[in-house]
């Protein structure tokens, strides 16, 4: 693996284990056994390792959101969206935990967040209209399924740091990536009453999988 | 007004104008004009402050979310309900900001947040619950209720980090409280469904009350 390659996934694990704002460049160079020069002739600072960084999670998950055009969508395409859309939030971990920080102090990052936000909002959007064609769910009118989409968006960005700050048994350090998929019971939850009554059983078994093994009130 | 609640008040302002990471004890002190000494005679550190802080936040959270044991609810509570927790993220703003790293640092916050947090999803299940009572949306299982609750926590809690990092329109800066209580329109999307014939009209026009001007996606 060439050094480049190195040091962005020895950033990625040290950000994700450690929190980006307790790493510095050294602590990097340090862990791969390289000098802060060497480190410094791949990246100009750490701002440009976690853009780089932020550039293969959005092309991992524009990769995962690539809808079909050209087949109806199935509830194992669903599974698959949410799986994949879940995975991608704990590889990326440390990312939306600093998001605000780090778009401010990367005006870049902060345009390319944007646009990426909105390509994830229609990508929902349209998995919506996909899951009504397929006769999964109900057919809703435009502004509804906008507003859906949007609020799918803020379940699942803001689910880790739920788990994080409020649930009764998390410890900071010890989230996993079951506990994370949990989120998608609470994506689920949002298209209960929209369920065509065909599909009601089938997608609340797939919802049941994800079910916490406690009460989220605590 | 006492020096003590001068310093939480000062902090409190300079905390949601300059983001709490970037403000110093020394700059509370020189804002107010006192030694940090006397600053320090009132307050041990930075923590004690943001933890007094929090407790008057809590404090307003709770009161707004006393649900009434003794009558139904009416639309006019569920406004009251959205309108005042939306009014307590404005004037605590920095508080969601950096939720995380503060929690991490003070273990005392860290149990009262949780706790907090667990109130909160009560009281919006014993709306959901009394709503139901009154008729105004459909009564819904227990289980399905505090999933629902646990949503319209993590939207509203996620609702200004979307406005900031996410937005097309927002500048860093520039966050508006208009802008913030355009999240009511989310929360009340995710009631939508579970209406009663005759109270949807009147909660759908409460809910274009605060569409955004701009297409969320856009």
């Amino acid at each position: 693996m060439k050094t480049r390659d190195k040091i962005l996934l020895s950033s990625l694990e040290l950000f994700n284990e450690r929190g980006e704002r307790n790493i510095t460049t050294n602590h990097i160079a340090a862990h791969l056994n390289i000098s802060p020069g060497n480190l410094y002739y791949h990246f100009r600072n750490k701002s440009d390792i976690i853009y780089e960084i932020f550039q293969e999670y959005e092309k991992l998950v524009d990769y995962y959101l690539d809808i079909p055009e050209d087949r109806p969508l199935t509830l194992d395409d669903l599974a698959f969206y949410l799986e994949s859309v879940f995975d991608g939030l704990w590889s990326y971990r440390f990312f939306h935990r600093d998001l605000e920080y780090l778009l401010d102090s990367d005006s870049r990052l902060r345009g390319d967040y944007r646009e990426f936000t909105a390509r994830c909002l229609v990508a929902i959007n349209r998995i919506f209209g996909k899951l009504a064609e397929a006769g999964i769910i109900k057919p809703q009118p435009e502004e509804l399924r906008a507003a859906m989409s949007l609020n799918v968006w803020l379940v699942i960005t803001n689910w880790m740091a739920f788990l994080k700050t409020a649930h009764a048994g998390a410890e900071p350090a010890s989230l996993s990536i079951a506990e994370l998929k949990q989120g998608i019971y609470q994506v689920l939850t949002l298209e209960i009453p929209y369920l065509m009554p065909e599909y009601y059983e089938q997608v609340m078994a797939m919802r049941e999988k994800y079910r916490p093994a406690l009460a989220a009130t605590g």
